[in-house]
């Protein structure tokens, strides 16, 4: 199938995120240079895992009775997803869309399989790693493609492995909730990254409020909204999976995909209420500004007030008039001071009791 | 039933509240030491209570032909949880959404019960406990959980005890309405100390707006959202349970349930009522600012435009030229103070009339 | 039936309504001390009214063909309210809602009745009254409850005393929408009140901006916050009133709730116009304000420029240089001035041009 | 039929509009004094219009096969809307509606017409004229009733006259919808005279951002508020017409009510593109009153900052120590000179490379 | 058929587009001055297309088994849209609005046919030019009608030709969709345009923010604005054509329509993004104001609290009081310049630490 029907294949809309060199978010640029292929197959007794299969092993491989797992990690040999994609009969779009990094999150019915894609942000060494991973669930078997060579799903390989819980029983859709729901767990340690970075940011700005933190603000709410728009979508997501009547997710999963559903919310109230305390943050700087500013007029105001009259008076007694009685008194220098100082002290008593300093 | 399957069991997101030490609202924190289970068995004619039963108690006890209430104070042995699920074929997910304290509240029907989580806020010497609890309603049984050891459901207990009221007539559907009615009851007092609280800033700020205010404004819109995020679901839920189809809830114990909504919406409207409030506060503090800094200026300007001219005048009659008659003048010093005094009361009534003070 | 079940019954919220003392709005305070109650019993031929009956009348009163008006006027004697309860078989849940005056309007429908809450607010003596009025309407009886002694419902007395309009002819049904469209009709006096209190700030605030100003406009925005948390739900109210399936509703009696709907919703749409007001009112207060500190600066900073460099001008020949040519020269002081008018007066036309004052 | 149960007939809510005088939306002010009757009927042959006709020839006038429309300009004459509706069984409720005119835009069904208030606003002599109009709609006639005298249907008068498209063939669905078509065609006048005063406000505030014209932007801002009041809810009249199933409403005119839908929601988005305008116009003069705001600090700033050193040091060769060696210097003076225009020079240097002038 | 029935045809609305002149977005202007006509017939076999055709040869062409595609360029000859009216048998309506070029996007389905109104934006030479599409879809025939002379669907016709894809093998609904695909592709562009327009303005802004850069945010505003309106109602057209169930859509082409939908929320999310961007660019240039503002102040601040209290010392030793022992002492003053020097350095170290400069 001839592939010149697709101009808008690789729309990479990465360099268009929104986000500035520096963010704590990295999208999609950990891209591995070879793609791997991993194939697991596994029923309540068996476990089998093969690594690093070429795609002919893909096309040729036979279904047993069990679940079969193809993980494909990188996306840049588009001829690996063509012979994959052959040989489960996936459809055209699904295909443009798995390499089309750019999409939001979103599921599909097609005619033999559900498809879905979402993002993954982990956080690897403090800074968040994001790539957009696709799901493509079929009877007896689960495709997963990502961008990068990260071993995302190895707890869930290790559970397989292991026959820890009920993964072993259960069908191809409980491996598909599994995997997304290792991606919604590390939006937990992403949401707590992002927790971190506020309280951060919120004592420099306590303590000193400079033009730089607002720049830091600014690229924080950047970040929230980044997450924002490519984890709402996932409410919408899990919702349609678990109240679809797709006969490939079973009754029993539904509960599953329930809670699912539910850690995505408290994940999503989470970034709100981060987004309003990043208004609010913006708020506090423009506070704290403009009492900086009160600070700096009071200063002059205090300053001005005592000096510019005494300064008068001064300039009064400097004055050359010829009769000027004063000049001549004996004690009018000592009283000139007495009453400085006295006039000074008064106002400085009125600007304390004004609370000015 | 091994656990191993529940890698995200404790995800404590207390620590990401939002709130600050120091804050009016604590949750959960008072955590009890020990589990204590209480079970109560009535009917129309029978009561029995029995406090401090251990899980094997609760695993063999014989359920009558009353309803039975099993209250749960303390979650942190899985194990009684283990029990308990056990002797009453309660799901995996609905024990970890037990013991995972982050819930947001939510109602949910499962095979044999309707199982809802809630948040419980109380007034506690002036300070707002916050712990969740979670309510298992069965066909004759009813199983509360909670975090502290408080006598949160005392007056239930007493309506029992002492056959007040309907509540010996009716079923587990209805006791399981009381456990809420009580929860929502105490909201009110929550309600009314935040109220207290919101007139005591409010007053201070119009005292005086220091800054020490401003932090007390933002702790409050902090406090009145966390409230927000964890009472408004309880529409959800209370609606949800009232317009449900579950054959659990009697369609007597429904107009007690539209009731109990009503209560919330009472709630959430007070609610945003205050929110609203805390954002009229942050305004009035950043008016009553700005007006302190109209002030100080005005004294500048006042200060500045009555002596600068003043000032010119004395040093035009400190200046050395040869030849100035006025200097010469007898009467000239005189006249220089009743000008002088003259300009000033001029400048004076004219900033009266443009009412600068 | 004892009322040991009804712990929350007297939750009085009046003292949290967020409206300071001095208020335009007055809720339920002016109480009635005693309870009145008046029969009325009607149909097309026969008016029959007894004013002042006791419970013990209204328990053992006979329904005829008619239509019965019971009539209550205070609420302060639950036992009242027990004895018509049980006369006419109203629900437990009913009857707290009437004695809780916090209510949010709402409607609901019971075995035999229709049950409504509704706020009534009045323009008495230009202060705004409100108080809670219950209405139920059962097959051919309406009881009316109301929390003070005035006669709200006087124009209907007299429409069915003297047999004006179709209200004889018609049932309880209509009866019941004459009551509310009465109040409803009291709404326009009230935002006629607030109109005329929000046209006298708009005149103030334009010929002062002062700070007591605002206070004004914050209270006047607290109170259309209130009536529109009153008013709101009753489209809702009205809307399913004439919606809802009801056999108590005649087909008849559905376009004048219609009616009445359009007129809630005129009156929303006033107070959704009043609160948009008050936010201009507000933000024309700010821009005055700054205004004249623009106006002070201006002050400040012409007074300054022009008197700065001439003081330095006089200062200059102050100073005690041997060697000072212009001191020596004859016309040196009267160039002087002549400079300093000079200067002075192309600062002023400067700062003409630039439109400054 | 007696009036006596009309209590809230005349609720003349046109003072309470929220327009000052002088805007450029006049309502209802242009009002008849003499109700005109017009009674048109035609059918595919036959066209006859009878001008100032009296009540009585409306209930006198027999409807042939063809489509009657009577015209009723000027409604303070509510006889002869009691003998029309007569004539025609006009529900009581519609009567009211049509005198009221504080209508809201609305459609109604009652048994045997479909009745539709909405308001009509034209550019006459560049100010706006509202009225409100109530067209009902009827098996095989119109009857339309407007405040004014205006001949605001003459172009619908002048098509049937003439036989011009197709307004002959089609019945009285496609009248009504042709009357309302010519109302909306006036809106667009409207909303070109709306775009012509934004555009004059804007080229004054940029011109010079006096208070005046802050008067001018919140006029405009109301009388936006106010178009969109009575503008949008026309949305809904004309989908509740399209889509409504009344069998007065023919298939083929439901494709004329989409596109008259289609043309409110083009003039809805121009009135919200205007409200977003409004709202950017206050602030360009918010923005403009800070910037000169600053200008006027920059000139404060710059002559203080330059004078005031000088100034101190006029001062110091102005002390009268006895041993001030630079006294006796024969080029002090000169040197002084020399020394103040450096450094003033060299301030202005530095002000101008931070570009404060 | 007349015309004159058309009263507002011509309802030009491109003059108020909001758009000032010198706008990135050009709208209709580059109109063609001659209609064009293409006749496009194709099959799976047989290819054929003849340009430059007159509106008879339109009328007079029958359409074999394939797909006619009838692509006319320029609208200003209505007689031509009648001749081809005539022979599609297009709705009057229709008609109207293919002539109306300030149509809002929409689809509608008429009785043969289903008609689709949208925007064409595209980057030309650095400039966004828009221009009103109609599509007419029927069974097997495609109207297109567009403003301009430009080669919008060039790679359709290229597809076409060459019988790449599958375009030749599907019928007329996936011509459609292809030719919407080819507007929405160009969408992309002129998001990246928009989006390096942001970019540069963001760059000048923290540069130097400067007046013309305001103006040249709200112009970018108003931009964003404006292709939000013409590109958000894209998203109802895709939905409404994908859900629909008219006949003309074949179950295989909902998928591409799906996709279309996916690629439209996608734009409509990065224009939602650029707005948000244009608010805080809005906010940025506010803060840098203010903060230049503040810096003017602390320079004012400096210079004034430093020299005024000495002149006022200086003033001090400048009077001619007779009795002054500073003046005869010797070192009086070197003294007063170890002061002053002290004073100063005092009051600079001061200022470093606030960190005022």
């Amino acid at each position: 199938m001839p592939m010149d029907d697709m101009p808008k294949l690789f729309h990479d809309q990465s360099a268009k995120t929104g986000l500035s060199p520096g963010s704590l978010i990295h999208v999609g640029d950990r891209i591995t240079e070879r793609v791997r292929i991993t194939i697991l197959n596994y029923d309540d007794d068996r476990f089998d895992m093969r690594e690093g299969v070429t795609p002919e092993d893909v096309v040729g491989c036979r279904n047993g009775d069990g679940v079969t797992w193809i993980q494909v990690r990188g996306l840049h040999q588009p001829e690996i997803l063509e012979a994959i994609g052959g040989r489960y009969g996936l459809h055209l779009l699904m295909m443009e869309d798995i390499l089309n990094t750019g999409q939001r999150p979103k599921t599909e019915t097609f005619e033999s399989c559900l498809f879905t894609v979402l993002k993954s942000f982990r956080d690897r060494e403090n800074a968040v790693w994001g790539e957009q991973i696709s799901i493509v669930l079929g009877k007896n078997f689960v495709i997963s493609f990502q961008e990068s060579d990260q071993d995302l799903f190895e707890t869930v390989v290790r559970r397989l492995k292991n026959k820890m819980g009920r993964i072993r029983h259960m069908g191809s859709d409980y491996l598909a909730y599994s995997l997304m729901d290792t991606i919604v767990d590390h939006y937990f340690e992403v949401v707590d990254l992002m927790a971190d970075e506020i309280e951060r940011i919120e004592e420099r700005l306590t303590a000193n409020p400079e033009t730089e933190i607002l720049e830091a603000v600014y690229q924080l709410k950047r970040e929230i909204l980044y997450l924002r728009k490519h984890i709402f979508p996932m409410r919408d997501v899990t919702l349609r999976l678990e109240k679809g009547d797709s006969p490939l997710i079973r009754e029993s999963s539904r509960f599953y995909l329930r809670d699912l559903y539910d850690h995505i919310i408290q994940i999503t109230d989470t970034i709100e209420t981060f987004r309003e305390t990043a208004t609010s943050l913006l708020e506090l700087y423009h506070t704290s500004v403009s009492n900086r500013m009160n600070e700096v007029m009071k200063v002059l105001t205090i300053i001005s007030t005592i000096f510019i009259p005494l300064s008068f008076l001064a300039g009064v007694y400097g004055m050359n008039f010829k009769y000027m009685p004063e000049l001549e008194f004996r004690w009018s220098y000592g009283i000139f001071w007495f009453v400085i100082l006295v006039a000074a002290g008064a106002m400085i008593l009125y600007f304390r009791r004004k609370k000015w300093f």
